[in-house]
């Protein structure tokens, strides 16, 4: 099983790497954030939702993880102290950033001057749980038109996540989601998971997520 | 480069399955369409649409592909003369199918009695393009939600596709996507790809796929 070997010493090499990015985050006092979801879910849309909302009261630098494009990074640029775009179009593992990916991209950002790191992972369910990047908190988003049966098909990412995020409220009316039948799902893999009802389109919800953040931020200041 | 060099043999590795695979579906007359998109953009609910649009018409079998659960097996076991679920969860690769994975499931399927095969693979639009099964050709969709930018940040998946779905067209009026936008990237990455605009759920647009899928079938049948 030569492949197996091979994951196996990417993801011990991996875990050394984002255990020395978190090392880095926290002599800055840099509290990171990796957030995770399917395409189009709304990973972009909780960032600018996060930066309009937080911009006057913390400095966030933001990472964009995709496969090709900058389209994300440029969303992005105008309320952010720093934006890096990762493309992981030719790196050995496409589907999801990766520690290493991470490592260059913090000597690019002015650590001292920044509160909060938001990394944007390339959008996928099941990759980006495999590959810890230094983060503090891993978020995962789902949004109502994917349907309610996430948690069950996908369930690595839900066991662990800090936080998990419903997006596009807005679209409940036109959409099949059992809300309830979510939130047991996420409940029977992480118990522990504290659930956010919002929509980044009508902000609808964002005030308890703000606090949230703010919340996590201060104990990672004050520790 | 170790890594590289045993991802090449497993991509090597699964072209001769594939191959045989194809092969196998040829001597038996099946026609094979490898289903892919992004977890909740629609693959079940298309599969439910052509059975119940073809199971008239044509015999089909369906293979799930999925991390966990049997879920989406269940919807369509009814209209379908064969259902197999896979669950990659503790396969080596487990962000897409493979042709080693489909191998056996066809020799579970009465190949002699299908016309059709119907195989939705794992939601994600990263790894499902690497990975040829042996299907006859591949399809992608996209839905409202999403956004119209997943050419552009997905490129690979959509520069292989034979046709490109935009599903959930009855929610156009209450998300941005600019159709015009989405049809000039797809265009810009594949001139060659069909694009069918349908929604599962009401059923709008259901009748040019399935004309699409009859044709198919039947230019397959008389090879």
């Amino acid at each position: 099983m030569k492949r197996i070997e091979v994951i196996q010493n990417i993801l011990e090499a991996n875990e050394t790497v984002a255990r020395r990015n978190q090392q880095l985050l926290n002599v800055h006092r840099v509290f990171a954030i990796n957030i995770m979801s399917s395409p189009g879910a709304g990973k972009t849309s909780l960032i600018q939702q996060t930066l309009t909302n937080l911009k006057d009261r913390l400095n966030i630098a933001v990472i964009e993880g995709d496969v090709a494009s900058t389209v994300d990074a440029e969303k992005v640029q105008n309320n952010a102290k720093a934006v890096i775009q990762i493309n992981t179009r030719n790196m050995p593992e496409s589907c999801s950033l990766m520690a290493a990916m991470l490592e260059p991209a913090l000597k690019d950002i002015p650590l001292d001057d920044i509160d909060l790191l938001l990394i944007e992972n390339v959008g996928n369910l099941i990759c980006p749980s495999e590959f810890a990047l230094g983060e503090h908190k891993r978020i995962v988003i789902s949004s109502l038109p994917e349907g309610d049966d996430k948690p069950i098909k996908y369930p690595l990412i839900f066991i662990d996540a800090n936080a998990v995020i419903i997006n596009k409220m807005d679209l409940l009316p036109y959409v099949d989601f059992d809300i309830a039948a979510f939130r047991r799902a996420v409940a029977g893999l992480n118990p522990e998971a504290e659930i956010f009802e919002l929509s980044c389109k009508t902000g609808e919800g964002i005030e308890r997520w703000r606090s949230w953040i703010l919340a996590q931020v201060k104990s990672n200041a004050i520790k």
